[in-house]
């Protein structure tokens, strides 16, 4: 039998460690209340994870990047000692389409016009997400079209070529991590307004969303928001219930923790936040809408290798594949000054997150080294390590890297999105009107909460 | 602080006492197993409520009825004593199209070729639903284009006229109660599988899934089942956590009752057993599966009056609409030789629940009686009273009828639906292989559940 259960008394209680809600908690500290952070997993982050499998290699199994308009968390970063260095990006990018492998200047002269009907596609998304505001995007003047067509579905009308299509799915996919018939056109198109503009957020070199990482790891930024938080936050207790009243909470964990506050803030992804079992129950529109916020499917490998060698072959380490088993990879080594072995990032998304990554790792990975190979030659079928990260089963995540809801989600629900129940505000990136999906949306997201929880305390 | 525990033990404990529950339950009693059936709610039932506003009326806000091919369903109901009447259906339907409201003969001479239109495309499907299994949908040939494509731009891509758009779309809400652009094409084949052919399901008489009804009540099922099983149905137990080993399960409640046992079947919609917290937690597959069957959204309205003064207007009290709030009705009044109330039943299925039914229930029922008024003359405008059911804001069900996957659904998670974990096996009409989202459905998962468990207890 267990023990009696431990409680606690806080002023806002925070469900959830990851960046969203140690934002959350560090502002509400900061306001001179008394934050409680409940996080079910051994580890805060969330959907941030630095794994350090060689001395000073540092691997982001999670969130890695952040972008030139990422203000917010550049100013963490800074704040919190933590340093910034360039995502590598010279050289050439390798393609591989129609059956044939080549180098990105060979590839844009092979299919100058493909790419020049891609970017008209792309030209017209930023003219359509004109229309939509981040706030309200079920009021936009073609809502009710936008969210009842597939992206998938908008692209296939579009008239573009084979290869053309199929470079748009692979950098839209490499957004939204599932396949594009998931989500409706109002949907990127929200995606879009939140990130700023689709040259940004679907360009090939997705310039604008990944152009800097963290010296020491993405992790350090977690763990050091936990680590001035102290004791305030509780690892290993994930929520099962929350009470709530016009102006009190009540919150219990699986071991029997409770805790009393008088506001609690949810930082969770829409999906998970729907499992906890709320008293009073909540309306049925903010249900309905966590059981239509799938988590994506993304799936990470890293191939280590002694040194960066395709650099000096010109390469940039980035493949843009219609084959796979990933479509698009990326130079992940650490930083230049530092030196350290070379990385290569190859990405699992959607589709090929669900498939190849179910596959055995021996088969998978041996897929994934003939696929190096064919892109930045005979070394790279040797790597010397590959380090996998797979979200969907972890339990406190169930999948990366944001949530999209499908079709009519956004015109039928959307609203209760991120609006409050009583004494519940949400938090997490999916809930952001700026940068939604991104480490720079859950940092908006949880001085946004954190805001709210503040001002309805008496 | 609450009391201790109360702890329990049971060879298998179920999850859930609507229908498929309690015959699940009711399966493990007669093989002399022990079972335990713990319910969240205040009663059993789950999706079946009858409610008795007037002395012998019987409301089914929930599931009314059962079709001729619905065999344990039938011998179910006569086991339990529960006579059986017939769906009223003599006389004509109303047809509200192009803003003319039209009677039966009427709308079918003005638009024959509309009505041939739909006709050619329910056969399209059937023919198509010839090729899924209702075992592994996914290995139909064309499983991976049909569950790329939603319903609704499949329609739209078959030439058809509005009218016969209109038609088809109302029909298929009808059963999937969301918008035909929220569920992939594959998906609604496997609804066709699982129940025959479309002209069941789909006509708009639905004639073959709605003949017959249970004099009483449906309610009476469950009931009934749940007297057999007496104390071994344990209400207000909202499951928690199930915990489970290679033979063995502990499953706690909110409220602290524990039970252990040794098999567990979860009798709840894919929605509401992904919110439970298993240790060790779910393979990812079937986590992500959860997170994209949401319930449908369904809201019934019963206007009573006092005799069902259609009939001698020639009408059947089904009417099929394209401007709603309800666009279909039907006659629910009592036995034929009881005589009673006059009862029509008013359906918002999809969007109309999700507008309509979130209206303030004055708005909402003076459109509803306009709407009856246009069809059925003025009477119709003048109810006694109006008596609904909103299924989405019910904490324990959150949604109706059923639940499919949206697009890609099938083919990357359809495989974990009702595929055992170890000593969990799935209930739910949802997993059902015949009649699927129906009774007869649920009776069939708690059926074959049953089986299962009973067939690895030691």
């Amino acid at each position: 039998m267990p023990g009696a259960p431990s409680s606690y008394e806080a002023d806002v209680i925070i469900v959830g460690a990851g960046l969203s809600g140690l934002v959350a908690a560090r502002e509400v500290m900061r306001a001179g209340r008394e934050p409680l952070v409940l996080e079910a997993s051994d580890r805060v982050g969330g959907r941030i994870l630095t794994e350090e499998p060689l001395p000073g290699v540092f691997l982001e199994l999670g969130a890695q990047w952040i972008g030139d308009t990422h203000h917010q968390m550049a100013a963490l970063a800074n704040e919190l000692g933590i340093g910034l260095y360039p995502q590598f990006e010279e050289g050439e990018t390798s393609y591989e389409f129609g059956g044939r492998v080549l180098r990105g200047e060979a590839f844009h002269r092979a299919h100058a016009q493909d790419l020049a009907e891609v970017d008209r596609v792309l030209r017209q998304l930023d003219a359509m997400a004109q229309t939509v505001t981040v706030t309200e995007p079920w009021l936009a003047p073609k809502a009710d079209e936008w969210d009842r067509i597939t992206v998938g579905h908008w692209y296939d009308a579009q008239g573009l070529s084979p290869t053309g299509r199929s470079l748009l799915e692979i950098c839209t996919v490499g957004i939204l991590a599932v396949p594009t018939v998931e989500v409706s056109l109002l949907g990127l198109l929200v995606n879009v307004v939140t990130c700023g503009v689709t040259a940004d957020l679907l360009s090939e070199s997705e310039g604008g969303a990944q152009t800097q990482r963290f010296v020491g790891g993405t992790g350090q930024i977690p763990q050091r928001l936990a680590a001035e938080l102290g004791e305030r936050v509780m690892l290993n207790s994930p929520v099962l219930t929350i009470d709530h009243g016009a102006d009190s909470v009540t919150v219990t964990c699986r071991g029997g923790l409770m805790a009393r506050g008088r506001q609690v803030v949810v930082a969770l992804a829409p999906t998970l936040a729907g499992r906890i079992m709320y008293d009073p129950p909540l309306p049925g529109t903010r249900d309905q809408l966590t059981q239509r916020m799938p988590q994506a499917s993304a799936h990470k490998a890293f191939a280590i290798y002694d040194e960066p060698f395709w650099r000096a072959d010109g390469f940039n380490a980035q493949l843009i594949s219609e084959i796979g088993p990933a479509r698009m990879s990326n130079d992940s080594c650490m930083p230049e000054d530092t030196g350290g072995p070379g990385i290569i990032l190859a990405f699992l998304e959607g589709e090929n997150a669900r498939v190849e990554g179910r596959w055995p790792a021996e088969q998978r990975q041996e897929a994934l080294r003939a696929e190096l190979a064919r892109h930045f030659g005979p070394r790279a079928a040797a790597p010397e390590l590959i380090v996998e990260g797979a979200w969907v089963d972890r339990e406190w995540t169930r999948g990366c890297y944001n949530a999209n809801p499908g079709p009519c989600g956004w015109i039928h629900f959307g609203h209760a999105l991120a609006t409050p129940i009583g004494p519940i505000k949400w938090a997490a990136t999916e809930t952001a009107t700026r940068w939604s999906g991104y480490m720079e949306g859950a940092v908006d997201a949880g001085l946004r909460a954190a805001a709210e929880a503040l001002a309805d305390l008496p």
